[in-house]
């Protein structure tokens, strides 16, 4: 089977590694924007050759793992180049725009829309490993738009990924992802420059620092090529999220200024039940 | 040496247990409010002894690890009963209101005011773990105003935890752990909030949460009977980071609402250094 993967970063290069050890038989292409990144995915042996996208006729299975900017640009031109018996798939964290921008394309039928819902802070090749995504969720979103075979074809990979499978509309998945993911990652990059603005003048803050801070921030080492073009993309979502988010610290701050910590005991205390809701998340600290 | 630790929790049974580790012939005496909490760290091999106030007087040294407004009503009532040669520190995430209840106490050379930062989002004797405090900074307060012989007792403890030492005013501490760590809570806690408002409604959001989701959210699981006093004794400093903290967020919402996602991507990237910041707390994952 040849595999070609598009981005070569955290998502598809550890992509990439787990459908090698599934089925060593595979050849992985790696395509990649940046040369370094090629050259560095293949000295690491995540890919076996670096590609280019004029070879994509000869792909069995396309993956394209990159931002969702590009990603709207380059779908439509990979389903073009591919031929008839190719899977295409994603790995974007938005999906509404994505769907629209293949919804009419005559290779509809070859692409699987796709968001495993797995990662870390890090990016780039160097970023990929082994079994990131066992026991994480992929969102299929439209799957009745994709031909029979070649979903049996995605399944069976995503399978030997570890996977599970949940099926959603792209609007769905848009407005519920905003809240799980897209807002902590704001909440994540504002904390940590509402702590850096402070540190240019107060050089020693970091150094009373703890894991704590350093689990609330850690979003915020994210690659902004990445995530602006998602907040672009889902701007309407997050919007709404932001600001469900500002008027619950706004309370929280009006609530300390009458002193009625007792209500803030409440909000707390309320809010402690994420502990069980998170107990349903599959957690591969990195 | 009759240790008597009063507050059986995560910090106060942590600090325990690697006291013994150092030093066997120690006795661990445990005070706790809580008799099931004083019982269950007997079982756990917590301490060695459960103990009331009422025997303080046969105390070497006291750790007062519980919440500081119960903190600044027994640390008086503690000078009062020690001997005149026992090391009394605490475990207060304020200081400024700690310092000002025994700042003119006849036993305030026998007091010395700490603050290790350390912790996890768990509570109680069963959080309590080892080598919690390796690595770890502890905040010195008015270290002059400590006995000097005490200062060398306490140092000698804190060197066996393996932690690092950092002198401060009680003022400058209060408001730089505001930015590191009180608002990191109030963050976490609002982001858990804002998606358990959402949830409500919407059964499978926690479905499609992720490891980033989880790691942003994971202080929204700590106790409120620790934090809620944090928050009053803090009051002003917390406000403070909790108003720029809101305007950072407002700013990055009226850049989503203009299209400015070339400012957003700016403002990623300049946020990004956190990593290297970063690089200089030591983590102790949980």
């Amino acid at each position: 089977m040849n595999v070609f993967v598009i981005g070569l970063g955290l998502i598809g290069g550890s992509m990439a590694l787990d459908i090698k050890a599934a089925d060593s038989r595979s050849t992985i292409f790696g395509v990649d924007a940046n040369p370094n990144h090629a050259k560095e995915a293949l000295d690491l042996g995540i890919i076996d050759q670096i590609a280019s996208i004029e070879n994509i006729s000869e792909a069995d299975v396309v993956i394209i793992s990159i931002p969702v900017n590009a990603m709207v640009v380059l779908l439509p031109q990979v389903l073009d180049a591919i031929h008839d018996n190719a899977l295409v798939f994603d790995a974007g964290s938005t999906k509404s725009l994505i769907c629209a921008a293949v919804a009419n394309h005559p290779k509809r039928r070859n692409f699987l829309a796709a968001h495993p819902i797995a990662g870390t802070e890090f990016s780039g090749p160097k970023a990929a490993v082994k079994n990131l995504f066992q026991g994480k969720t992929n969102i299929i979103c439209e799957v009745e738009k994709t031909a029979f075979k070649l979903q049996e074809r995605g399944m069976k990979i995503f399978a030997d990924l570890g996977m599970r499978i949940r099926y959603m509309d792209p609007k769905s998945h848009d407005k519920h992802i905003a809240y799980v993911s897209h807002l902590s990652h704001i909440s994540s990059f504002m904390l940590g420059k509402t702590v850096i603005e402070k540190e240019k003048n107060e050089r020693d803050i970091f150094d009373m620092a703890g894991s704590g801070f350093e689990s609330t921030v850690r979003l915020a080492k994210s690659s902004p090529e990445m995530w602006a073009p998602i907040f672009e993309q889902n701007k309407e979502n997050v919007i709404e999220t932001l600001e469900e988010y500002i008027a619950n610290l706004q309370q929280f701050k009006e609530l300390m200024l009458k002193n009625d910590f007792s209500a803030i005991f409440d909000e707390m205390e309320n809010t402690n039940r994420i502990k069980e809701i998170l107990k349903g998340i599959t957690i591969k600290t990195i």
